[in-house]
């Protein structure tokens, strides 16, 4: 079975000003891996309609599944959906379902030009519904749309991703020990060494206050069939250094 | 006075894969901002050695500063040393200055082989000192190297920042209203439209059980000199179709 490729473009100035601390990639990112689609890439870029275009056209090529947030509400800086029109030359028009269910949504006489603005789009796109404020995102080519605010945009991708043809997902083991990355890093790249198809992670982390740490080893592969016995070499390596471990 | 720009680099598996949320891009971010440096892309990128190769060129080329997390570990997935060193047709060899750094950390006999990978940098650097865990980080040309766990990155990120050329910061007024962003796209596109200096951005948010929102209207710029008539303007705007605000 083949793996699946993806990367997700941030259109946001707020984040690059650090106004905003992103949460949609990370969001993304999880459920990618757990579906067999393998995350490759993360840009956060500016809101320009030549930044947005050439990432998108780049990343549509590169990449089995593009996934966009950001830049598709009312207001004249939501340019996503005219740039991705730009991208792929397609026509930036209303897109009559979009019209009808903003239409339908907000009440008499309160689906002014701004609002129909959200009802613009590339054409020949197919419609990504928004189950919580009703202004659909959408999907061109292998490029899919979804707006920035965390909680619209995660409802949103959860129907995307059920749709999505997947891989096998990724196989993943993650092993706690007490001990210093420095202790087993020779050991650590003895196994690696050993097994080209997975890749083992090492994560340190500090307690700065009890001045105590350990690693978190993540051994993870797409291809192989199981990583028990990655995982039993591991573990036997760390009781030969004297030290505790817990799968996590 | 020109404005500088950065870019920041994140090497990191483990955001790719979900398992970690990446706040240093965010960190470095709201520094950069407030010290007149405007941050243009964020990558993340995966442990990758000719991903983090051809990375690392481009945005050396790009942007004024570059800015890398992750990678300067003990272990053998830790890579961005040697990459860079590639990078840049430097040679890859133990740093003497990081070498007593770190050996004058450890107690005696505990400076062992990993330990020492930690010393091993491209040569022709300055070292970035790090107060918390004694391994250093560098500069390389216009590009530093930081580690990837946040309270070591962002003491070493501050040191860092306290030495480079900077601009005059970004102005920025951050206007709160009740006002819904569909009620006042089309004025603010044409007060946008008057003022081509400054950004005007628009942030809508939803509380989803009170059934309410607003915008936060952003105002920015890196030349003008005062964004005073710009906010009347919007304040003024906001009055004359009925909403509150304050200035956040």
């Amino acid at each position: 079975m083949s793996i699946f490729s993806a990367g997700i473009l941030i259109i946001g100035d707020e984040i690059l000003s650090g106004r905003t601390q992103d949460t949609n990639a990370n969001f993304i990112a999880k459920n990618l891996v757990s579906s067999g689609i393998k995350l490759e890439e993360i840009r956060v870029i500016q809101d320009n309609k030549k930044i947005i275009i050439d990432s998108a056209k780049l990343f549509s090529k590169k990449y089995n599944y593009v996934f966009t947030t950001g830049g598709i509400g009312p207001t004249h800086d939501d340019i996503t959906s005219e740039s991705l029109a730009d991208a792929f030359d397609k026509k930036y028009e209303i897109n009559s379902e979009a019209f009808n269910i903003l239409e339908k949504y907000y009440p008499k006489g309160e689906f002014n030009v701004s609002r129909q603005k959200m009802a613009k789009m590339p054409s020949d796109v197919e419609l990504i519904y928004n189950p919580m404020t009703a202004a659909p995102g959408f999907k061109l080519n292998n490029v899919f749309v979804l707006p920035g605010v965390p909680k619209i945009m995660e409802q949103m991708f959860v129907t995307v991703l059920k749709n999505l043809t997947k891989g096998k997902p990724k196989k993943i083991i993650t092993i706690n020990t007490n001990l210093y990355e420095s202790k087993i890093a020779p050991f650590l790249k003895d196994i690696q060494e050993q097994y080209q198809e997975c890749a083992i992670g090492s994560y340190p982390y500090f307690n700065f206050l009890s001045k105590t740490g350990g690693v978190n080893i993540v051994i993870s592969s797409w291809t192989m069939f199981s990583l028990d016995e990655i995982e039993k070499d591991i573990i036997e390596m760390i009781r030969f250094n004297g030290g505790n471990y817990s799968i996590v």
